[in-house]
């Protein structure tokens, strides 16, 4: 993954919300294109990029794909994210430790 | 902030890089401008895209305008991560605690 895709695959409401989905459990393409009022089409396309930012994985089972949650992105995220929120090493800072 | 704009802001190499650079210490935009080979209206448009989404805040400091990172946004983003990185209600899962 790069930084890039990932934040650009974030940036959208509905595949925010497709993550939520696929956090609760994994899901079938299907089966996610019906809790959204968008085209099957759309979602794909949604699945799509977030597939190429890693953050879900999908799978082949029987005649579907089961699509879930890749949490290893988020971990890079979450490391990223921290070193903005460690103490600066010197200067004014508003956090208390 | 919106999710919308925070993961917008952060999917640009050159703002999260400015991000670096205010991690360090607050700057003012022509500091700032003289990291990157960017033209200074450039990186005025990224400083102020990154202002729009919060993330970072402006103040003026005799003739100039310091730059200085804001930590709440980043906190924000940091609890949105977190609740990803919760174990699944039930299903596989292949984090270990």
């Amino acid at each position: 993954m790069t930084k890039q895709s990932t934040f650009q695959a974030l940036s959208d409401g509905t595949r925010r919300q497709i993550l939520r989905y696929l956090k609760e459990r994994d899901m079938t393409a299907g089966e996610i294109a019906e809790k959204f009022a968008s085209s099957k089409p759309t979602i794909s396309h949604h699945l799509s990029i977030l597939k190429q930012a890693d953050l879900i994985s999908d799978q082949r089972s029987g005649q579907s794909i089961m699509y879930s949650l890749n949490t290893s992105v988020f971990e890079e995220i979450l490391e990223w994210i921290m070193e903005f929120l460690e103490k600066k090493p010197d200067g004014p800072t508003d956090r208390k430790a």
